[in-house]
């Protein structure tokens, strides 16, 4: 048998043992993707024990999956070097070479974040001029979404990591967002262009070159990503990770403020049954699940890690990332974009400027 | 007329022209201050045929305040470093020096944050011992309130800055907070020892040991500042800055959202019209000026930095803040103690492990 050709019909290569509800919850969540996704097929990697039983619950998985038995996993807490040494059989290590090999088109996985992006980087290697991968995801906001990057990848980023990550967010922003021409802005202390350390006033005053094909913004704060001021946020890992983090937190205190304020008293409980649905709404709408799938940005393939707590509901939206993705061709455009840059000459000088 | 002597009455160096609805928002800002501190009295400083006339507007700010003269102010875009050569006759400089004078106990401005900060460096010199100011403020969490620093002061910290806030923010936390042994976590992108860059990896190996009279809880996520898991979050000014800023845009935007999927069916507007009181209180709770007044901790003086978008509601608590701070001694208890920590060696190899 042939690999499944890319052009019929698209494969996902799927890390069975991953997040804290593996296997269960992988192999729920592949059921309900297929609901919006009916003719994806998936390379199932996990201990064949554990995972069969769980796929022969659910029929439509059952025909669209084929399951290879490893025995070892990725530990949570694996540093990525260990993994890297110890790894190679894990699931999501033969999950990722399925894609390596062409036999799917992406893997998701819910598993070790740092494993995963090591072990991406050695079996995927990274796109041409790129050097370092970026965690991507997306936030509502008030003006619809905006991406963000990255969101933990690399916790020392420099003026041409950020360039980098400002490349890749905006076809990002592009492809799969839809925006037409995406506004790119990077992550300061504040929208004055003397603020700031040198990694953001160097990137700066490269992405401000106005033979750039970007329309840079400058700079944002930290609360221009909920006010929707640009559709590409531009981050060093260290920083966008507390910041999406701290987003995540707040939302959840503010839940959590609400829903006492409305049980204190009766008017509030009665006022809370009556606009039950309109509260439905708006819970679903700031449901993290929604936003769950963080593409690793950079690789030459396409990679999404869903959050390792999360539910059937988030992984299955993490796979319709992956499919998003692939069907966009997020990478072909990403590469064609950067190095049309290189090409240009508008980034000569990156270096020193990120130096110095 | 000698100065008004510290034990039987408290004086205020205000910055009148600071802020963006200054003066205005400020003159009336005292007003509401005093409806909770009777007996505070100000040294307002600012330009004379602006501020007069507001002063006259209020019959207590009036008995309770000096106003002295200058035409001079800061902008809002001036660099620090222009602030200390241009700014010396400025309403905010002016202020400052009323309290190296001995003749205020503390002010209050909501100018520019780097000009303020230069110069009451400059004019209130710091701590002995302490490197570096820290900028704190506290948030509503889960569980009460915490307070975070760095939020702006040092875009670039080291390990030693990290330990100088954990000590500040410890005695923050327990002189004004009344937390009678707070913990004190350091955000960081994992709970993990092993990740993060090398300043909070060195901050986390001096602070673990077991000499320090710190209730040291580790590293805390983005995620944990709204949870409450510590009473002290201490982070860099970059991150800190960003952070703060994230969580205010989130909580805009949570409100946003919620007006609107409540404003958008029948159910929902009958809802919050029966739910009005509970939605009131809930408003009230994540109020940002019921958390306006950044503290600039490390000074040898107490210096109190309002947001300058606020109004005068948000001026009030900040006036509040400062005079709290006076009333506790912050600065005696934070010299005592990280004293205490140098004579007893516990800080011993900081600078080695800072650069380490």
């Amino acid at each position: 048998m042939n690999a499944p050709s890319k052009k019929d019909r698209l494969t996902l290569a799927v890390d069975a043992m991953g997040g804290d509800a593996a296997p269960a919850m992988v192999i729920e969540g592949l059921d309900l993707a297929m609901e919006k996704l009916p003719n994806v097929r998936f390379q199932v990697f996990g201990d064949e024990a554990q995972v069969q039983p769980l796929i022969d619950r659910y029929p439509r998985v059952q025909t669209a999956t084929t399951l290879t038995h490893t025995a070892d996993r990725i530990p949570n807490e694996m540093k990525p070097s260990a993994a890297l040494r110890q790894g190679r059989k894990s699931s999501m290590a033969l999950a990722i070479n399925a894609v390596k090999a062409g036999e799917a088109d992406g893997i998701v996985s819910a598993g070790n974040t740092g494993a995963l992006m090591a072990l991406a980087m050695f079996g995927l290697r990274m796109l041409p001029g790129i050097s370092r991968p970026g965690i991507a995801s997306f936030f509502p906001t008030m003006r619809g979404e905006t991406v963000m990057l990255d969101l933990g990848a690399n916790v020392d980023c420099d003026a041409e990591n950020l360039v980098q990550f400002a490349v890749m967010g905006e076809v990002f922003a592009r492809q799969v967002l839809g925006h037409e021409k995406p506004s790119v802005g990077i992550l300061n202390v504040g929208a004055e262009d003397q603020k700031g350390n040198s990694a953001v006033k160097a990137a700066f005053e490269i992405l401000s070159r106005s033979e750039l094909p970007i329309d840079f913004y400058g700079f944002v704060e930290g609360d221009d990503i909920g006010r929707g001021t640009v559709d590409v946020v531009v981050t060093d890992g260290f920083t966008g990770n507390i910041a999406l983090k701290t987003a995540e937190g707040t939302a959840r205190l503010f839940g959590h403020l609400l829903k006492e304020a409305l049980m204190g008293s009766t008017g509030g409980r009665l006022g809370a049954l009556l606009a039950r649905p309109a509260l439905k709404e708006f819970k679903k709408r700031v449901d993290p699940r929604r936003y769950n799938g963080a593409m690793f940005l950079g690789l030459n393939g396409i990679c999404v890690k869903s959050h390792g707590g999360t539910d059937a509901v988030g992984f299955a939206h993490a796979v319709e990332v992956a499919v998003e993705l692939i069907l966009d061709r997020l990478n072909d455009e990403i590469h064609a974009d950067y190095s049309r840059l290189l090409d240009s000459g508008a980034l000569a000088g990156l270096k020193e400027a990120a130096s110095g």
